[in-house]
C-alpha cells in the first residue's frame, strides 16, 4: 500500500474505466475516501455492492464537491454538460481530469466550465476492453499500458506532476503532448481500427450469399479478431466519432488509397508488392512485442488446452451501454 | 488412443498446419506412420528432431510413394505443380486432399493431374494462428474449429467419409460445401480482415505525423488487434489473394461502400446511425461467443494478473516464412 495521494477522489462515470481506477485506487491505497456519480440507479447500487465507491451520488456536482481529484470518466460528448454542472462544486486547488478518447473536443467542451483555481489537465488512458459497465473493470487494467495528458499551456506543474504520479501508481506508463496531436496518434491506433471493424461486422451480417450463422461458424478466419473490437461500446465510439472528425476523416482517406492500391495488386497478379506489403506489416508487429503492449501467444491470443481455464479467470460479462 | 484410421499419412509441407496434424495424429494414433516433405534441409531437420515425421524427404514425390493419405500443405500457388510431380507416384486408392485457403483455384490446379483410381477430396481446417514454420505447430490448434470439405461431383462417399472421420479425430468439426461458395465465405471471414489488416498496418508505418514508435506505443487502443493478424505468413497470404481474386475483389467492394457511409455519416454528424450499426455489430459478437468460436475473456483476449503465465504455455515463437 502507498501513502494516500488524495484524500478524497470523485469518480464521474462508473463504467470500465472509472470501475478499474477504483479497483487500482484501493489496490494501492491511493485515496482515503472515493465518491461517485452514475446516471442510473441500478449502476449506483452495483457500485455500492461491488464496493466501487465509499458514497455514490445521482448528481455530478454532489459527488465532486470537496475532492481533490475529479475524473471525467463519462462519453467524450457528456464531458462539456457535467463539467458545466459540476463548476460551482469544485473545491479550489482541486485537479479535474478526464479518461476520454479525444483530447481536442475535451479541451474545446470542458476548459471554459473550469473556475479559477481548479487544475484542469486532461488525460487518456489507452487501455480498455470490450466489455462496459461497472462489473467489468478490473485493477490491473492500466498496468504497462500509457496513458496520455494533454496539459494546457500555462497548467500548474505542481497539478500535472500529481496527476502524472496518480497514474503511474495505477501502473501505467505517462506521455504528455499536445491534445491534437493526441486526437491524431489515435485516429490511427484506435478509432480508424474501431470504425473499421464496426464496418467489417456489419457488411458481413448483410450479405445475401453468404449466411450469418456461415460467418459465425467459419469466424476463426480472421474475422473473430474483428468483431471483438466491434463489440465495445456504441455510445462511446459514437461520441468518439463525431468529437474527432477531422483526424478520422484524414486517416480514412489515408487508409482507403492504400487499400485501392492493394486491391489493383490483386486484380492485376502483382505478386511481389503484395509480398512485400505484408513482409513489412509483420515487422511492425515485431515491434509492439518487443515494447510489451502485446504478447507472443499463438492462436490470436486464445489459449488452447492447459491455459484455457486459467485464462478465463479475467473474464467478466458483456455488460450494456 | 484411436485405432490407426490410416497406415501412412504423407505430409506435403511441415509448416504450422503440417506440423499440426502431426502433433494431432501422434495425440490420437490415427496413422501407423508419418512421411513429410519439406523444400528446405533445414525445415527436415527440425521436423525429424521434433518426431513431426518418422521419415523427412527433399522430394513430394517420394514422400508420397505408397502412402494412404496425401495432405497438400504447401501455400496454395504450389499445390498445382507439388500433384503433378507426385503424380507418378500416388498408391491406387490413396486419399489426396489439401490444407489450402482458397478451393476453386486448387480444385483447378490439382485435378487435372490426379491419376485414375486416386480420391481427389479438397480440404481447408479454419485455423491458425499468426506463426509459421514446423515449430509453431500444437495439436489443439483444430479442437472445436471447422474443417470445410469440397469435394467434387462424383467424389468417392466412402473416401469422403474416411477423410471426414479424419479431421474429426483431429478435433475439428466438418461441413462439406462447393469450392466456389468456400470461397466466398472465406473472402469475408477471413481473406478480406487478413488484407485489411495489412493494409492498416502499412498506412499506419507511413504517416509523417504519427511516429512509428507512437503507434507501436499507443497500439493497445484498438491496432494491436490489427497486427496480430497481419503477421501471418506473406507467401501464404500472396498466394491467397492471387488465387481468390474475384471473391476478394467483391467483398472488398461492399465493405469500401458501407465504409463510405460510414465515413458520410461522421461527416454530416448523423450520431443515430452510427450508434445503431455499432450495436448491430456488437451482436453479432455475442453469435461468435455462442457458437463457441472465441470467448468472451475481457481486454481483448489478453489476460491480465495471475492468468498471465498460465495463458502463456502455448506461446511458440514467430517462425520464419
Amino acid at each position: 500500500m502507498s501513502k494516500p495521494q488524495f484524500d478524497t477522489v470523485a469518480l464521474i462515470g462508473i463504467g470500465l474505466i472509472g470501475s478499474s481506477i477504483s479497483h487500482g485506487i484501493r489496490r494501492s491505497g491511493l485515496a482515503r475516501r472515493i465518491t461517485g456519480y452514475a446516471k442510473t440507479e441500478a449502476t449506483r447500487n452495483t457500485a455500492r455492492r461491488l464496493g466501487l465507491v465509499d458514497e455514490a451520488f445521482n448528481s455530478a456536482a454532489d459527488a465532486a464537491e470537496g475532492a481533490d481529484l475529479v475524473i471525467l470518466c463519462v462519453p467524450v460528448g457528456a464531458c462539456g454538460a457535467v463539467a458545466a454542472e459540476m463548476a460551482g462544486k469544485l473545491k479550489q486547488g482541486a485537479i479535474l481530469t478526464d479518461v476520454g478518447s479525444v483530447k481536442g473536443a475535451v479541451v474545446r467542451d470542458v476548459g471554459p466550465n473550469v473556475p479559477e483555481g481548479v487544475h484542469f489537465v486532461p488525460g487518456h488512458p489507452i487501455a480498455g476492453t470490450e466489455h462496459s459497465g461497472p462489473e467489468s473493470g478490473f485493477a490491473e487494467l492500466f498496468d504497462g499500458r500509457w496513458c496520455i495528458l494533454t496539459p494546457p499551456s500555462g497548467a500548474d506543474d505542481g497539478a500535472v506532476e500529481r496527476l502524472k504520479a496518480f497514474w503511474e501508481a495505477l501502473g501505467s506508463h505517462v506521455e504528455i503532448m499536445a491534445p491534437d496531436h493526441h486526437d491524431m496518434v489515435l485516429a490511427i491506433t484506435s478509432h480508424v481500427p474501431h470504425l473499421i471493424a464496426f464496418n467489417i461486422v456489419n457488411t458481413a451480417a448483410h450479405l445475401e450469399r453468404v449466411t450469418a450463422s456461415e460467418v459465425i461458424k467459419f469466424s476463426a478466419g480472421g474475422f473473430r479478431d474483428f468483431t471483438r473490437i466491434a463489440a465495445s461500446d456504441p455510445t462511446m465510439w459514437r461520441d468518439v466519432f463525431l468529437n474527432n472528425k477531422s483526424a478520422v476523416i484524414e486517416m480514412l482517406g489515408r487508409f482507403t488509397e492504400d487499400l485501392t492500391a492493394l486491391q489493383r495488386a490483386i486484380r492485376f497478379d502483382d505478386g511481389d508488392m503484395l509480398f512485400r506489403l505484408f513482409g513489412e506489416a509483420r515487422e511492425l508487429r515485431r515491434g509492439i512485442i518487443q515494447a510489451g503492449q502485446d504478447t507472443a501467444a499463438a492462436d490470436f491470443g486464445r489459449p488452447h488446452g492447459p491455459a484455457q481455464a486459467a485464462a478465463s479467470v479475467p473474464s467478466k460479462k458483456a455488460g450494456g451501454g
